[in-house]
C-alpha cells in the first residue's frame, strides 16, 4: 500500500487539499448529502453534460429538426467525441468509434475476428461479467463456433493452448483484479487467436496504452468512470490494420462508406468506424461528449494513481473491521473499485444509503466501493468507513426494510 | 383521391378548422417560419419530451443517480414505453419492447427465425430500404444463411415459392407503397415462411393490425412519425407463441430473466422481452415515453385518414405541376408520404428550405414530402406546393449553392 495513507480524518482532508485533481469536483453536480462510491456503476452528471444535453433537445432537435444532422455535426458524432475518449485508452482517434452497447459491440468484433483466428473457439472464463458470457454464447449459436468457459484466470492458458477468441474484461467487475494485457496479447499473437477486450471498468480508472500493449480488438461502456449517462452510447477500438480485414456481421447503414447514396449493397467504411451500425442516439452523444470534456489533460496514470490511493485507504480500513476483501491489496493490479464480502452485503448496502453514501452490491454477497478519481476525496473515504464501521457495530443493517431486493441492485 | 379536395386556400383553411386533430398541433415545439413536411424521417419535438428529456437528466440522472434505475422505473422504460406504443401497431402490449435499433432488431428477428423456417434463405426486395438488405446480408455471411434480392414487389412470390424468411417494409422508404400484410402473410404461412417487417415508415401513420392479419415478426423506429428524437430507440413486436421459440443471438443481459442475479448461462426471459439486450439508453427512452402521449386516444385509422388526405392535396398540386410521382394515387395503399420526381432533386429541395419549406430527398432524384398528421395541416401542404410552383417557375433552385452536398441529405 501507499506510504501516504492518511490515518486520520485530518490527514484525509489534507491529501485532498494537496490533490490537484481536487478542483475538477466543481464539475459535477453531486447532490448534497450524497457520498458516491458508485461511480463504477453509473457515474454523476457533470453541469456540462446538462447544458449539452438541454441544448440538444430544445434547439438542436426542436428548433434545428432535421437540418441539425448537417448544421449541428450530429452525423460526426460518433467519430468527434470516439476523438476525445482516445487519449483515455492509449489508441489513435481513427481506430475509436461510439456506437451501440458493449453487448453488442462484444458480437460484433468477436464475430468479425472468428474468421482470422486459428480456432473458431469463443473463450471466456467462469466469472466474466455475465453479458459478456451470455454474448459468446448467442454468437455460439448462430455462428457454429465453439463455446468454451475456463476456470477465472485460465483464459490467457486456453488461448495460448488453442488460438481462440477470449472475451475478457481488463479489469473483472466483481474483484477488480486487472488482467495483463501485454501478456494476454502475446499468448494471442503466439497461438494465432484473438482477444476481444471489455475495458468497461477500466476505461477512466486504470493506465490504458491499447496501441502500446499491440491490443487489436475492443469496447467499453461509456456510463461508469466515464460519467457519459444512464446507458450512454459504448465505444468500439479497432486496430487500423486489422479493422480493414473485418467484416461487421451488424452491418448497418452507419457502417456503410456511403449511408445517403442509398446503394443496394453493403460497402463498409474505413477502419473502426465500420463496427457503427445504428442511427446514432444524440441526446446521449451529446451527452457524453460533455461528459469527456472534465478529462482534457487528465492523463490515464493521474486517474489511476488516485484510484488506486483511494482504494489502499478503503482496504485499509476494511481490514481493521475484519471484513474479507476479494480485490487485490497491491493497487497496481486493482481497478477503480473495492470489493469486500458479507453475507448481508444487500442489508448492508441499504443501510449505508439510508445513511447517504452510495456503493453497490453484486449477488450474492459483495459490497463494491468505487472510488471515481475526479470527484472522490480522501475524507470522503474515510466519512465512508466511519458509517460502515458504525453499521457493522450497531448492526444498524437488521432491519426488514434493507432486505427487500429492488430490481436492480 | 379524396371528394373533399380543397381548391383554394381557404378551402384548405376551412378543413383545418373542422379537423378534430387540429389541436393536436399545440403539443409541438415547431419553430416560426418552418413549415415541417420531413417528419417521415425526423419527428419534431412535443413540449412534453423536452419536459421530459430536462426531468431526466437534471433530477432522475443529476440528483437520482444510481437510484433511478429503481426510483424512477429506468428498469422498466423498455417495457412501458412499448406498452404505450403497442395500441398505434394493434399488437397486445406484452408483444412488444423498446430497444435497441431498427438495424439490429432485423438482424436479432432474422436470426432468431432462421431455425423455424422451412429455407434458411433470406429474401430482399430490390427497393427495401438499404440498411434492411445490408443487415440481410451481414446475417447471411455469418450464418450461413442463403441471401437471394428479388425484384420490387416479388418477396410475397419468393416467398411463397421457397419459404424462407423475408424482410420486408410495411411502407416503402421511397414511394411509400403500403404493402398487403394479410397477404404477405398468407404466402408465409403456406409455405413454412416467416415475414420480418420493418415499420419504420408505417407506425403513425398508416392503420396497423398487427395481431389482426396474423404478423409474427417486426420492428420499427421511433424518429420519424413517432417524434422519439434523434437516435430514439427502436422496437421489436414477437407474438407471444412463436416468441416463446426463438433465441436472440444478441443475447444481451436485458433479455435475461434474472440480470440482477448475474447467473453464468444466458437463460431468456419470457415472451417478446427477450429480445432487449443493451443496457437501455433512459435520456431517449424518457423523450419517446413523452412523445407518445400525444397519440393518446388516437387510433391509427385516424391517422391514416389524415395523411391519406393531406398526401391526396399534395399530389392533385405536383400532377398540376407535371411532376412525376412514384407514389400511388390511391390513397389505402399510399403511407404518410409522397414521392416526386426532379433531376434537379436535390436542389429543389434546398430551395425549398431555404423559403422554410422542409421535405427531403432520397438519392438519385426523388423528392419526398411527408404529412405527419398530428401537426401538418391542408394549409400547410397548399402553401408549400405554392412555393414548390413558383420555385419550379422560376428556377429558383438554379444556383450553385443548392448544389453542394451535405453529408446527410
Amino acid at each position: 500500500m501507499d506510504h501516504t495513507l492518511p490515518t486520520s480524518r485530518a490527514d484525509a482532508i489534507a491529501l485532498d487539499k494537496a490533490d490537484p485533481l481536487g478542483p475538477k469536483r466543481e464539475a459535477f453536480t453531486l447532490p448534497e448529502g450524497v457520498n458516491y462510491l458508485d461511480g463504477h456503476s453509473l457515474g454523476p452528471a457533470t453541469h456540462a453534460a446538462l447544458s449539452a444535453v438541454e441544448a440538444a433537445a430544445k434547439e438542436e432537435w426542436a428548433n434545428g429538426l432535421i437540418r441539425s444532422w448537417n448544421a449541428a455535426g450530429w452525423i460526426d458524432l460518433p467519430k468527434t467525441v470516439a476523438a476525445k475518449l482516445a487519449p483515455l485508452i492509449g489508441a489513435n482517434p481513427e481506430d475509436v468509434i461510439v456506437t451501440d452497447s458493449v453487448s453488442i459491440n462484444l458480437y460484433k468484433l468477436a464475430a468479425a475476428a472468428l474468421p482470422l483466428a486459428k480456432a473458431k473457439t469463443l473463450i471466456v472464463e467462469a466469472d466474466e461479467f455475465p453479458t459478456d458470457q451470455y454474448i459468446a454464447q448467442g454468437l455460439s449459436g448462430l455462428s457454429g463456433a465453439d463455446f468454451v468457459r475456463v476456470e477465472s484466470g485460465q483464459g490467457a492458458a486456453k488461448l495460448a493452448e488453442i488460438g481462440g477468441i477470449l472475451i475478457k474484461s481488463v479489469v473483472n467487475y466483481r474483484t477488480a483484479v486487472i488482467a495483463d494485457m501485454a501478456a494476454h496479447e502475446a499468448a494471442a499473437s503466439a497461438s494465432g487467436g484473438l482477444i476481444v477486450w471489455d475495458l468497461s471498468h477500466a476505461t477512466g480508472c486504470v493506465a490504458l496504452d491499447l496501441a502500446g500493449v499491440g491490443a487489436k480488438l475492443a469496447t467499453g461502456c461509456t456510463y461508469k468512470y466515464m460519467n457519459g449517462g444512464p446507458g450512454a452510447p459504448a465505444f468500439i477500438y479497432a486496430e487500423a490494420k486489422i479493422a480493414q480485414r473485418l467484416s461487421n456481421p451488424l452491418s448497418g447503414w452507419f457502417g456503410h462508406a456511403a449511408p445517403f447514396a442509398f446503394e443496394g449493397n453493403y460497402r463498409p467504411i474505413e477502419g473502426a468506424a465500420r463496427f457503427a451500425a445504428r442511427t446514432p442516439g444524440v441526446l446521449s452523444l451529446r451527452a457524453l461528449d460533455a461528459s469527456l470534456d472534465v478529462f482534457d489533460g487528465v492523463s490515464s496514470h493521474t486517474l489511476a494513481a488516485k484510484a488506486r490511493a483511494l482504494g489502499d485507504l478503503c482496504l485499509s480500513r476494511t481490514h481493521a473491521l475484519s471484513l474479507p476483501a476479494i480485490s487485490p491489496d497491491i493497487g497496481e493490479v486493482r481497478g477503480g473499485h473495492v470489493s469486500v464480502l458479507h453475507e448481508e452485503g444487500y442489508a448492508i448496502v441499504q443501510a449505508l444509503i439510508a445513511r447517504g453514501i452510495i456503493p453497490d452490491f453484486r449477488a450474492p454477497d459483495a459490497i463494491r466501493f468505487g472510488f471515481s478519481p475526479l470527484y472522490i476525496g480522501f475524507a470522503d473515504v474515510w466519512d465512508a468507513m466511519d458509517e460502515l464501521a458504525d453499521i457493522l457495530d450497531t448492526r444498524a443493517w437488521d432491519r426488514p426494510e434493507f432486505k427487500v431486493k429492488a430490481a436492480v441492485t
